[in-house]
């Protein structure tokens, strides 16, 4: 049994301390928040101490790993501490909004080498996971193209965009890592495009809500992304991979099984799942138990702090090139 | 090129002018109907001289073929008199109500053998050409069940309820002889419940418009069949084989292959073809084809008064079974 | 929290325990089986204590509940020892294999009024529970046809058809329930047909493995079950429900959500779930938490023996019918 | 009846004849190709006199409309002779492979104003038809994302390769004009990304056979296309067009309508139609029965030489942008 401090008691927190709560690898010994009431109705709803200070969370020897669900800016500095009292960490995504303080981060795990693994969760999703090691089995031969479609049901409240760091690097990530994951590798050049057609607001804070990206991969591999904050019909989730042998398509998954014809004279499957919770529910426990696995037997985590650095430096570079109408190396720091 | 004589203007006659007038095979010479202004709009329309006599129309040589789409009371008579003309003759399903009736169809065909067709239209759809060809391949091992379900968007006037012969008869009948078709044998008994759910009128008229059957077939294998008069979703046609070594379903065809996502959160697809003129167009193209060339070639037409006959008894059969709540052995006169 | 004795350590019991672990309604607290190692493996497993006699575990004071997955020669038996000593009951289908001893258990626990729910998993089935709630909601209007399709990957070892009771009253039960469960009624008298496709050995002992039902409701609605002992492409589970006003389908669920495409030029979706282990894994799971918020609120169980005696007296209608060629109408018993 | 003579009898010509054998709004007067005996076996095969000399056929009174088939290096001359002769054209595309010789086309039509229509013969796909009328409908809203996928099931021969113009002219072209279609708008600017992936002789002639585009539309929408000169599961055409209010997919189409499971335990639906000559053979009727009528009534073409001309200079700037990795405007000419 492994005790895990959760850092945060956001949306985040929420997420894993049920999933500890349930694991049998895990115990949820503390939540950490500066905000102590906030950690605290976290705790009574689920287990564990409620603190205000990380540091009184790492000098517990009950703790052997804590899972980092703050605002972004504070993940170097939690990271910096957990790492040397010597905690395993589980980080979400993304690393960080500069490739500077990711860099700053490298240092740091470099000298005191704890197992880090980054909340890429959709890696851990049963479809996209089967896609994968389909894709790299050779089921479709050499890989000719990748496409991924992630629309969220709704933009999110104004100040979330605000502090996303923009599209590319709060959103986009996600794919971004999965076509690196998938394909194998990582692109040469990305072009990307994007406007502001859902809220006017996002458009006015700098940041826009409608996205395609192109990732030119080694191989000659071409990869597209779209995504939008507004897919009125639910979350949209899909994933082509299209080989010289054939072609891999993940479909979204609905909330039943039913299907309803009516005088209308259509027939009409189910809503799909509505948002990330319950579409990627079974996804956050696989992560999380991927985590706790890799802690438990010293094995390396499945995405890490190099994976984390190098989705930032892509997605940094599609903002670029968006707003530079050409194509963009990536600054992988290599 | 065939010299074809239409004999009714009705429904039928209006299937199967425009089909005879774009065949390559035909010539559509004349439409027969005693009431002569009936005749006349479906020549004006395509092609051919309107008559009301159908000696007249037999005793054209141009004529070498007939097609009997008159009430079912008058198929017998036109039948003889075609037969001893020697025309060839594709001729309506129902071949007549009664099995003594039919009988006497067989005695004049045996004594005046033309080539003879029955219109078991549906034999000719392409779906279900292919499901019985890989039937009969072997694609699925041995049948062990069959499934057709056939459902009728709306019930159809009462008056023509009463002139049908009942709704097994009408309409059961064709998943029958689908059934005898693709399962290659005759039912040793069979079973039928109904009711009437749909209309009350149907009801009153002594005719049910809900309806399954079960066809014991010697094989073992078994045979369901369910119709009702009234699906309000559209015209709703299927056919399942479930074999040893496999399932063949046919699809549903639908209006077109758009699909439609929107705020309700559904994927909905477009509505079913919309009754048996929309659905089964290209069966009818087929099966006046298959006539042609049978005529052409003097091959055995696909479908003939044998199989009418069987049909007619096994819906009988049905009707019979249902009133009395057991199992009936058709009578196949042999 | 409500300490379970499970009853018998074969499937079922291998089913319930891991479920019970899961539980934060219950805990387990015993296993028996005369057979003391075949319950020290289940108890090793997961938890409680393994017992030889069933007296030992009811005189348990931990005990508020017991899981009947004992041969169903022994329900009767088992039943009367646990509602004498006051626990709640949750028993596999079917109740007995004769109505006399099932009339018998009802006597028993109107004497003996504990809580008792028949294991009838379907209906928790997510997918089926759904439909049967649209159903019951005027989703499709009156309904008219329903049509359960449920065959098996493969046929069991000879040795469980023989003490199984028949196909009817070991498989077909299952649709028997939930067709009088959705439809709100039970049949007026049903008719059902059958015979030996699959494996030779299941006929010479007398059963089938190939079936149809047909139950013809009091209202007029149809019922078609169709069963098989053997579907090579995996375990076939599907409903569908026509109404006045629309019709409600359950499709298959599968072991991914992935679509492959290949130089065959098809489109291939994945496996269907394997068996009931998988298929209904969570259909077992909220069937027991149904079993134990009854138990801890004294509500009645969503199924009880009078379900359990109904389906009874349909299936051996079926069998009775299958033999004599007629519909039969099912000995109630009221 | 509208006399047409034919230019070209290769594959195109092959594609035509028929349809104008069959059409009730014309009558193919003349095949021409100055290999003689090649349009002589179009000749036979259908109907009409085989000329080598197009002036022939354009000094034909019989004659009011002309298909030109040919090779697209002849476009600009025959439409030059077909427009001075007062004759209507239905012309393949691409009009041509040069800016500067499709203005001078434009220029010939502005002096010698005769009907004349570009061969995008997707545009009467129903599916597609029906996609774009929706979407022009207000069906979704406000037209956020559009999404066009077109695989060929095999490379060309190299020959044709070499003088296709590239893969972006040769094909993407298609793409193109539907997304301007579709969108009602052309882009601001366009971005392609391409490699060699399919066959290493495509390369050596300086090609491509594995592309993606974006078109950036005034509106702030975004396309994607992508093609491939190979997916070995068939013809494989998609557009989704995604919208403030849904979305709208279309389905490929299929060789029949039958789902097949097997021991392999999957489900499989059939192939796709093969490729565009099943695929699209639909839609070359509807093309030519439009051009047909608009040259009855006098309308304008559904698609003219203006969209000819600003396809090509879209398809040339993908190019050109693929080459410079980044964003190019298109050339339009005014």
């Amino acid at each position: 049994m492994i005790g895990v401090s959760v850092f945060g008691s956001g949306r985040m927190g929420w997420i894993y301390a049920p999933i500890l709560q349930r694991s049998s690898r895990a115990r949820l010994v503390s939540v950490v928040n500066p905000n102590l009431s906030s950690a605290e109705k976290l705790t009574a709803a689920h287990d564990g101490r409620a603190l205000a200070d990380p540091d009184a969370a790492l000098g517990d020897p009950d703790v052997g790993a804590v899972i980092i669900g703050t605002p972004t800016t504070t993940h170097l500095e939690l990271i910096e501490k957990a790492a040397k009292a010597g905690k395993a960490i589980l980080c979400e995504k993304p690393l960080d909004l500069s490739l500077e303080r990711c860099d700053r981060i490298l240092e740091i795990l470099a000298e005191h080498p704890v197992p880090i693994m980054l909340g890429f969760n959709r890696r851990f999703d049963p479809g996209v996971a089967k896609l994968r090691e389909a894709v790299a089995g050779g089921a479709i031969g050499a890989l000719n193209m990748l496409l991924l479609t992630s629309r969220d049901p709704a933009p999110p409240p104004i100040g979330y965009v605000r502090n996303s760091g923009g599209y590319f690097v709060d959103s986009t990530i996600h794919d971004i890592d999965l076509a690196c994951w998938i394909a194998g590798e990582r692109p040469a050049a990305v072009y990307a495009a994007g406007g502001c057609l859902v809220d006017p607001e996002i458009g006015a804070a700098g940041d826009v809500d409608t996205t395609m990206t192109v990732l030119r991969m080694p191989s000659g591999a071409l990869v597209h992304v779209n995504n939008s904050r507004r897919a009125v019909y639910g979350f949209d989730q899909r994933i082509e991979a299209f080989g010289a042998e054939g072609m891999l398509q993940t479909e979204n998954r609905r909330e039943d099984n039913l299907l309803r014809w009516d005088g209308g004279r259509t027939e009409a499957r189910a809503p799909l799942e509505h948002f990330f919770l319950e579409r990627y529910a079974d996804s956050f426990v696989h992560e999380v138990e991927a985590f706790l696995e890799a802690v438990e037997t010293g094995a390396k985590p499945p995405a890490d702090q190099h994976d984390g650095r190098r989705a930032l430096a892509i997605a940094l570079a599609c903002e670029r090139s968006r707003r530079e109408g050409r194509e963009v190396v990536p600054d992988y720091g290599d």
